[in-house]
């Protein structure tokens, strides 16, 4: 029998891990100078070369590329209220999970008279990026324009390419109008990230970009990050590990798996399970479910990149997750929570056999931008901290800076920085002025 | 008579703001290609191409460059008493303040038995960088250090050139010891971040990077994010802007403009003052004090690429002081509180007379690693959060998965993504099993 999941591996020793799971590579030609290219031609010809890049890569050609009041008055209009309702309700889970995310330090006095706090204050101005390409992403617009709206940006911005109409997606322009973001422009890829970046007369220049893209928004944003500019994090193909138990149900199991890999012929997907058998039984649901799929060929593809792994030790397991750090991870297990504890890298985790991943692609309530790529080793996914930054603040008294003083002159001297030691003396001994 | 500050502005209209405010630019010859050779020395040849850097760079080429234990020893008895006493009770202050910022989410039920939540989660491994050159910066040691350490880091590492002598200084090695810092290596610039990134035989690699460096260690910093490792920001020179009302002292503002300016050639410092008479008496101050600074040639050159404006109204002058987003923010007014809701952007602020910015560059509590080149528009300093991910979960119970799955079968079928679709109806129709 072919499997379509090609690999299978039964208790591999730790040294052939990396090894196994390794992350599919894309390839390509090396696309950044390209990308620099574009970087600099907006960077200097502003609107011009948007225009241009918007004519040559989605046959959109007008002078004026932003939205207006009444295509999104249209967009509204033209889409079925059904799908009006489900995102309605979408949102409102969102923001019930990203609202209590917003939390200010209370003030820690250190010493006494040595008062210090953290305050939270939005980034003021900030980006979104929404690819477009098959399907309208509008549930990425919820994902950023949510937490970016409860964090109080007051500019928040987002660019997507046209499509061949020379419209964007009315579900797309319905998400952003009900998650508060204020100017929409169709301009998508490199050329996008550039003019959020530097800023042109009809873009305004943000703080902070956030948002899926190909490998040339990637590259694009990796290159903006040295003017300073901040980004989400670095980004790559999705990914989902199911980590299934003798109980699991192997057509659910089968179900996430797809799900994912329908996502993107370089999409990944990675099966732990108890043994052999359970891995055929998912396999012939494989096989079963692939047929009423309209997106088969991709998923095909995806999961020729994929591997399952039988494994009997389920500490041994959890190792295994960790090294490879998922960015969706499925506890099919009977009793996920006792496992929780153990989950030291990933994106994010679903418990049980009724989370499916795409619940919080969705709607659950839990961000759907997540570090791939083994990245959740270092990196979290999208929240309201994502647009925010944290000040701190201090304020010492005359009679707080007698107990502090001492301790910052000697370190001072010792770091040899005495004009450091002096801003401390020159206060003490002016301190009853 | 000439200034020390070479550039007094008074009003200045708004159109001029970001040319006045200019960062000094570095300049030299480009670096990327010297460091990308180092980085790929590294990746390539490990521990023999350290080996070479050590010796070419900081005369040290010993085949071992790992910190004793009988070298720790031996520097906690060389170090003065006094020292250690500072060193300990900044240690104390700051962990007083960071270890109040590892908060968990409090789980929320977006909709009837749908669970999600948030979890804090350390970094496994972290490297902190440490700079050699002029002095021991082992205040920089406690500023990653003790975060570090509270957020749970497994393992924490530490680079730091040597000096002329073979060792570390006594004070970095004390810092690290009360930090619970595992193992020194001593090796810096752009080789050391290189062998924290990829690892060496004897260098672990690890999955985020922090601390100060020059514009090579910057540099490696950024470029080994295209490997998905994370650092903490980027860094550009040190700057400090001091907002002075007519009831300041002009001796402690000249303290506070000195004790930025010694840092370095290339540190700014901007003064913003009621009028030309204010400025005078600062000039007058700086002229006397910085006869007493070691580091007077420094700090000269410094401020030559500083300026000095005279604002009348308060509320342009925060305006402005948003725009500049300065690392340091010293408030030296008579109600520096009531401006607290207007700052927008900046590092750390440092409010009235008697908080000079030294006391939050060694003891206060807060941390001194802090976002420059007006890059606090979009960046926080370092905090625990710099050391830890955030995981979320979720967990739906199949009574919630009949509520929220049909929102989400809804919305996949928007996106086109059948299969999404499908993860919830194979659920729904087997919710009984």
């Amino acid at each position: 029998m072919t499997s379509f999941i090609k690999c299978f591996i039964e208790n591999p020793p730790k040294a052939d891990w990396s090894k196994i799971l390794a992350r599919p590579n894309p390839g390509g030609a090396d696309i950044a100078a390209t990308v620099a290219d574009i970087l600099t031609e907006v960077k200097n010809r502003g609107d011009r070369a948007v225009i241009e890049y918007n004519t040559r890569f989605d046959g959109y050609s007008k002078d004026n590329f932003e939205v207006s009041a009444q295509e999104m008055k249209e967009a509204i209009t033209l889409l079925p209220d059904n799908l009006k309702e489900a995102i309605i309700q979408a949102s409102k889970n969102i923001t019930l999970f990203h609202e209590n995310q917003l939390v200010d330090q209370q003030p820690v006095e250190t010493m006494p008279g040595v008062l210090c706090w953290r305050k939270s204050v939005p980034i003021e101005k900030v980006g979104l990026y929404i690819p477009g390409g098959t399907a309208p992403l509008f549930s990425s617009v919820l994902m950023l324009g949510i937490p970016a709206n409860i964090a109080g940006c007051k500019e928040i911005i987002l660019c997507s390419p046209p499509q061949k109409d020379g419209n964007i997606h009315p579900a797309i322009l319905f998400a952003a109008h009900i998650t508060g973001i204020t100017r929409i422009f169709k301009v998508g890829g490199a050329q996008a990230i550039a003019a959020m970046a530097f800023g042109t007369d009809t873009v305004p220049a943000v703080y902070k970009i956030t948002g899926p893209g190909n490998r040339y928004v990637t590259e694009a944003k990796q290159m903006i990050t040295k003017y300073g500019i901040a980004i989400d994090m670095p980004a790559g193909p999705s990914e989902v590990l199911v980590f299934a138990d003798e109980g699991a149900n192997p057509s659910f199991v089968a179900a996430d798996l797809l799900s994912q890999a329908e996502h993107g012929e370089d999409s990944q997907v990675v099966l732990i399970c108890p043994h052999r058998a359970f891995f055929d039984l998912v396999e012939i649901e494989i096989e079963k479910q692939l047929k009423v799929l309209p997106r088969r060929e991709i998923a095909i593809k995806a999961l020729e990149n994929s591997v399952a792994i039988a494994m009997n030790d389920s500490s041994l397991a959890m190792d295994l997750i960790n090294d490879y750090a998922p960015e969706h991870l499925i506890m099919a297990l009977r009793n996920p929570t006792d496992f929780v504890k153990d989950i030291r890298n990933a994106g994010s985790v679903f418990l049980g056999d009724f989370t499916p991943e795409a619940a919080g692609d969705y709607a659950s309530g839990t961000n759907h931008t997540l570090p791939t790529n083994g990245f959740a080793k270092a990196f979290s996914g999208v929240s309201v901290d994502s647009f925010i930054k944290k000040i701190t603040f201090q304020q010492v008294s005359p009679t707080g800076l007698e107990l502090l003083g001492p301790v910052v002159a000697t370190m001072a001297a010792a770091e040899q920085l005495e004009a450091h030691r002096q801003a401390i003396l020159i206060r003490l001994e002016n301190n009853g002025r």
